[in-house]
């Protein structure tokens, strides 16, 4: 039997949770990756899913490794068509340029840029043999300017930025769909509510992005028609400054 | 009784049709406008809706004049809430720089610029009433870039954005939604069939973009939820070079 | 007898005013332009150039009017070749979408864009003939970004963005240079010193732009190899926000 | 006694050399570094100036060892007051996406991105001390868009460009002034000459940049005062598309 596949690769609280709810939801099997050592929630995650008759593997991996993503590719590709894959690992670290270390700077870049070029190019391999596929890649503010304090993170996110060009440029025309998402505020996630308690109080007012409602313009994103095809789309709640 | 209510500047064959369509069928009373020397096409479009058991107004009015805006306003306002207004009038033109007349940069800003301004203000004054409502500007790739050629409708669409923009920094904290799309690529449109054969050829490739599924987008936008708004969508063909 | 020819179409006190003197005490003969209202203060610049020695011919007009844009022209290259043709009209004004008149909105526009296009498109013919030739765009911070309350200037400054960058697309590959400055600050003038006493104050710690400083980047711009050219450049005090 | 300093990291033929030649003759003291393979050119660079009657060290080193930048800059220091640094390093490459293994997407990251952060970290250390200086930073047009078969290259360029930005925001209020260019079309250079012989061809057209002129526009850039400073600008020939 073949499924329809979707990989997400960041498959945290937040988004991550939401997108693997939303597309298992919509009829998709979704194999939902994380760190080793967020495993447990991991797992949790795909029970809840599962238990309401969805489908969602837990795949817990480190998405820098590129053996690493090649299994989960390979494993998911047994299971049915892999028809959308979604790169969503922040990495948002905030620090003058003095503080930010050479360790720091590249691990971002490792979780932020080359992790996702791993992933991007995998789904590449797998898609242009369907010539079908979407790929999303989730970006930030600070994709599209660095900021006093953010040039370890701004670095990343313009770099992957620049991999979702690129990609889109040479693949859309073989049919392969990639997307950049702009995020740019908040998101109701846990890590916020309890580093950023005063933004968090927002949330009453509407003022930080849900993602259960980004999750739905992924969801569009991937159905969207090959005539008419978004590369670049930004979200964020209507009070945010920009 | 009170309708929600859709104005649609610019309501031609192609994507204004398709917008008074898409709206119409989801529930909303359109008021669709054009230059009344199209008021046949833009009955027949109504006429077409409401056939359908959906809600149609023709308007032919000019879009360049304050007080026709003010008065279509005015008179949709009779029927119910205005819910979002969509600017989509065009005015593309191809001069070099010696062959463009002052006449027709004039005519093209006034078009596709201070039409939209005087629209977006008026679309303001009653939003800003309800604390609500979606404000919609139709880009192009030349709102993007000047090209060889261009400057007339690049001017004009620049000018457009930066109205666009202005606006979603002002108004977006007061609850009005206000963005821009940027269609990148030749929409299925009676005018591109005929001036532009060999682009219309694209069609059966999926090659142009379908003015239905760019409806669906704008009607998309019209529904986000205010924590996750989007300002800027780009739209084109999978094989459109960009 | 052949000048070397530089037109200054807005030739206030400020930015023009330097433009001018710099360009005058380089060889150049300068035509300055300002609208007759301002013709005391234009024969009085021109003056104190000749008096030095330098050639400054006053020429007031209305840019406005292309029938004077291309007087302006005729007579200048009577005098030799037009080597460089510098648009410096500003236009900022500061308005909520609400009380943005649609006579404004119009103005602002008629000064900071057609204007730039009718001086663009003039200086085009003669260069041409030239194949040589330099045209400068003063623009601005809302040339890159629309802001609440910006919703005219930042409109009209796209515009002649928009004018620029299709002007060297189109010029370019035939020999005229066509270069749009991003000035992103407050220039040391007489208007911000009356109007925003406490911006005039940064003067001293140097946080707001030197006229002459700005002027010379025009020259260097105006004296690039032809195998060099900078099409966009910004400029701003080293403490401005951006 | 104590010299200027101007580093140059990356002081290849083409740019890197025409950068040593006009800083030195400026009257910097200019410290040249490269890989220890090309030490020999290094030296014969640096000897060549040396005869001339000006200063320059050659510095064989990788930049993208933390340790040896920080020697690099500890040894200039102590020759004078380290005024100007100039990260030069490019890394161009081109795959399509399935060629472009990680191997070679790391190490265009690490020599176009991650050296660049560590050169600039080390120059604002020094500079912060000083309230002074300037960090030049050498962009492509792959700074400014991902092309298909240029995710590697674009990745690290687009990441440099976010580097460079978030240090002039956070560097420039504090006296330092950090500049990005964009060189936008191929340079004069051996490897262009052997590589691309139809478009060194263009030379006899001025149509490739030539290094002398770039490197007076950085010149230009460390000599601009305080009030009037650049972060980006674009440098190409008249010829080129953009």
């Amino acid at each position: 039997m073949k499924d329809k596949i979707v990989l997400i690769i960041g498959a945290g609280p937040g988004l991550g949770s939401s997108l693997a709810q939303k597309f298992s939801q919509s009829g998709y099997h979704v194999f939902a990756s994380r760190r080793e050592r967020n495993k447990k929630d991991l797992q949790n995650l795909a029970k809840g899913i599962n238990k309401k008759g969805f489908k969602c593997t837990p795949y817990p991996m480190d998405a820098r490794n590129e053996v690493e993503i090649q299994e989960l590719f390979k494993t998911a590709a047994k299971q049915g068509k892999i028809e959308c894959v979604i790169f969503n690992i922040g990495a948002n670290v905030f620090f003058p340029i003095s503080k930010t270390t050479s360790r720091v700077f590249k691990k971002v870049w490792e979780m932020a840029t080359f992790a996702g070029f791993l992933t991007g190019k995998e789904a590449a391999k797998y898609m242009l043999k369907n010539k079908k596929g979407t790929i999303i890649f989730t970006g930030a503010t600070a994709s599209m300017r660095g900021s006093s304090g953010f040039s370890a993170f701004a670095s990343a996110k313009f770099g992957l930025r620049a991999v979702a060009q690129s990609m889109a440029r040479e693949l859309g025309p073989k049919g392969i769909h990639v997307a950049h998402t702009v995020i740019d505020g908040a998101i109701d996630h846990p890590w916020i509510k309890e580093n950023f308690p005063d933004i968090y109080k927002l949330k009453k007012k509407d003022g930080i992005l849900k993602p259960d409602e980004i999750a739905q313009v992924y969801l569009d994103l991937h159905h969207q028609k090959k005539s008419v095809w978004t590369h670049e789309i930004d979200l964020r709640p209507y009070m945010e400054k920009f």
